[in-house]
């Protein structure tokens, strides 16, 4: 049965071995003590746009609630995040990062960097960019779809997909 | 700091997100009793290849050997595998798929199918089939370098790459 499918050229597995990959490179270069990649995604996220909310958060990191507030706890207590809360700011779930958080963040940065090049550089040339394209259509889609979930939308996205 | 790394057009955050967005999708399909993307692959690989090694099976379904040995004593419990030891094969870890194992891969098929289709329809129709091979190109590198580890090659693969 099912003879006619092929692992080697299915989409979804091979998503899943190009990812497991990529984390591979950037572990090598990253060395144990360094952030996990949803680590730093969380850092950068949080540098960037300091005060985001918790949903705010998951959209930007594409990480789902109760695992991002698992890492959040985690990164609390490592101290590399705080928690943001002033007269202004309702938002109790907001967070802000500390020093030493943009210290790791500063510190990864090199793995992330080489390491993503290192996954370029496996595809031809010419490639690359339409790749990278591709990867961020699938990402937009799946952000789109967590919105619309997130927004009580209880329909399925008929294609996970809209202009923006 | 950092201001110039962009989390949206990483190649490595961008690869997570649109592989998680596949499992969502997948898992839409299948509902919560069928397979997982990866008990689907070892399933897939062993109803291919009956007898083979946890080593071939590594390089098969791309899962690091501890993580499969565990998926598989699971699947062992769920009757969904069975342990192969005939005179002949020496090799006490070597499995093959039960009647019931084979139901299960039957009826993931179309979650699997549906699911993939579902990410490719979200690229423009000719960038597809090179998307598609740019994450194969990825999973080989990802495999040729798991395989100089696995034959105590303890350089670190340069390129990750090579002419097979």
């Amino acid at each position: 049965m099912a003879k006619a499918f092929d692992l080697q050229t299915s989409p979804g597995h091979l998503l899943r071995r190009a990812q497991q990959y990529a984390n591979d490179l950037y572990a090598q270069e990253a060395g144990s003590n360094g952030l996990t990649p949803r680590q730093f995604a969380v850092l950068h996220a949080v540098d960037l746009h300091e005060g985001l909310s918790q949903t705010a958060l998951v959209r930007e990191t594409g990480i789902d609630r109760s695992t991002l507030a698992d890492m959040i706890s985690r990164m609390l207590r490592k101290d590399l995040l705080a928690r943001k809360r002033t007269d202004e700011d309702a938002r109790a779930n907001s967070v802000r990062i500390t020093p030493a958080g943009r210290k790791a963040l500063r510190a990864a940065m090199p793995a992330v960097t080489k390491s993503e090049q290192k996954i370029l550089e496996i595809l031809p040339a010419r490639v690359r960019t339409e790749f990278t394209r591709g990867l961020s259509l699938i990402a937009q889609a799946a952000m789109e779809s967590e919105m619309a979930k997130e927004n009580g939308d209880g329909t399925k996205p008929k294609r996970g997909r809209k202009k923006r």
